[in-house]
């Protein structure tokens, strides 16, 4: 399957800029998309995928055949799939706040004529929510299918499902929470420490200059230790050494973990802006559902939507007592909800590797929300 | 109880050196100590305390009767605590490649007269044992009744038991395991890289310049999340705002979590060196008792002291199956072993804290080993 990128641009002209939750407001705004299979005649068959912290709009295909890899979540969308193209329409939407295309810290600043750098305004998972709804609304689409998503993609889905309740008939929250723990905002924090005591990083400032690279590949590979599980990374590299049958004594790459994680931190660098790293971790950490009206149970009180959970046995980033904590909230507010915890050892990396065990769930929970539709 | 810091010196004349692991020599080597309680007549009330990664000689007591706090493991030593100083002599060391009086990278040389920074030979956990065991050779103690730690005191507790089986009666390996995994070498890696991207670390050649503070700090951090529980996090931090009732919408502390790990890595850098600290991680990665004779039984088959293996349940750093692993491997060669996972939401950390509940366990296990001996 060939995907093509998509841009869509709003609030170019007056009157029309995007206001966020910190009180500032963002224009122009662009969000990158891709859209696979075709939208019906009703336009009653749209899904919207939403991609998690270092994701973007390239979730299946190849923009070009010799493409060494498809989209992130080729394994679940296309022909056959769990999100069938050839019976939905899916759009996958770059979040604000990243850079993959769409509005972000690199971005240009229309004030300046310079990237805004760490003057970009502080986004929350709502806004980029909020921003996607426009892009919904130039799709022509009243009404969609279902909106899913992991991780990060899940806090999305859980804020659909929250402001425009009549938008979507069914949410697909995969190995997410309704609030990120102490733990996670910690993880989040080195993250970012790493990145700001880059000495290249200059509060921001680093566009067209040499790039804050170590601490980027640092963040990445702090935060890729928490998508895998203590036994996927036994399963993967054990006590293996890198290249050599005994120890170096040095301080060298001895064992196959460390060249992994050196090699994740490498190639993030090439594919992510350190303050987008910024930017997003933040809205993940501001993320609490609960917050704002008390409890999660009133929170989720004017949902509409169906929902599938599901979580992974063995993801300790978002375990499953917080995914069981969101079908429970939705159960108290008599919202139709499935939850299933997926036996997994692959750690949080699972909603990206399961394809096998989530497919199923997934179309038929898509199948049925999709007759349900039409009685 | 006023503990007071003492100093073994060795192989400060030729032919004594320490031959270490990894082939080469260190010479001369000081290692700093503590005692507690009294050596009996007959040499045979003495007990072995090691420390973990960034502990010191000094476990028990206050050096001076206004310092804020005690010794790291004051909650077990002393008048009628676990290690009773009313009946046991207790023995606390620090290790070499440390930075608190011991021989470490911060040591001057003697080849050159400077510190040997990364110039300091390699060491294992079997190079600190060995070191050890010159100091209990230098008291005089031929048997000791006990070896006790955790962490990667622990560590050290094992391989007295394998190295020197005729020098210990009982050995008291706490919240630990016989081979670094995966996931901690990932964790141990990020912490060196945070310390090696720092531009103040100069190749390890930083002594009497500035320091590389943020990197070591920043590791410390990483470090810190390990330690901890995510119950424990929780209950301690939850997601509650430092000195503000509202998020910032900014990159300052807004969460008493991230205010909480900028403490103590802040904390950290007052009190420790970052070569030590890349000196003593790569010890830990390389523990691995099952590698040099095919299996962990094997490894334990000279055992003769008795043990007693304890693990915390929400220690997610050396989980309970690490400690059971230990367990496993000992009773299959019948050795005289007691396990006991105790119930904890303090995560590792929970060695240093649960003493209510371990204290009962251990003194009576060296009541009974002290009572055994005499028989």
């Amino acid at each position: 399957m060939i995907s093509k990128p998509k841009y869509y641009t709003f609030a170019d002209k007056q009157d029309d800029e995007l206001l966020l939750d910190c009180g500032r407001s963002l224009a122009p705004v662009t969000l990158a998309y891709e859209t696979y299979g075709s939208l019906d005649d009703k336009k009653s068959n749209a899904i919207l995928i939403l991609h998690a912290l270092s994701g973007d709009a390239h979730a299946a295909g190849r923009h070009h055949s010799d493409d060494r890899k498809p989209g992130w979540w080729d394994n679940t969308i296309g022909h056959g799939k769990a999100f069938d193209t050839d019976k939905y329409f899916i759009i996958c939407s770059n979040v604000i706040g990243g850079c993959k295309g769409s509005t972000g810290p690199a971005s240009i600043n229309p004030a300046t004529g310079k990237p805004y750098g760490t003057s970009f305004p502080m986004i929350t998972i709502r806004d980029m929510v909020r921003a996607q709804k426009r892009l919904i609304d130039h799709l022509g689409i009243e009404k969609l299918l279902a909106v899913a998503g992991g991780s990060m993609g899940g806090m999305q889905v859980l804020e659909w499902a929250i402001c425009y309740p009549d938008r979507i008939r069914a949410a697909i929250p995969l190995a997410t929470t309704a609030r990120l723990s102490a733990q996670s905002i910690a993880f989040n924090e080195v993250g970012r420490q790493a990145i700001v005591s880059d000495p290249y990083w200059c509060g921001g400032d680093y566009y067209g200059k040499k790039q804050p690279t170590n601490g980027l590949a640092l963040a990445r590979m702090i935060a890729h230790i928490t998508y895998l599980s203590d036994e996927s990374m036994h399963k993967k590299f054990g006590r293996r050494l890198q290249n050599r049958d005994n120890y170096s004594y040095d301080f060298i790459t001895d064992f196959q973990v460390e060249s992994y994680l050196h090699h994740q931190g490498e190639s993030f660098i090439k594919r992510f802006d350190a303050n987008s790293y910024l930017y997003i971790t933040r809205a993940m950490d501001y993320f609490d559902l609960s917050a704002e009206k008390g409890s999660l149970k009133k929170a989720l009180e004017g949902v509409k939507a169906r929902f599938l959970v599901v979580s992974f046995s063995s993801d300790w980033l978002f375990p499953t007592y917080q995914s069981k904590d969101i079908a429970s909230a939705l159960r108290k507010n008599d919202v139709d909800v499935s939850f299933c915890e997926i036996a997994s050892s692959y750690g949080h990396d699972a909603f990206l590797l399961e394809a096998e065990q989530l497919s199923p769930l997934i179309s038929g929970f898509l199948d049925s929300t999709y007759k349900g539709a039409f009685l």
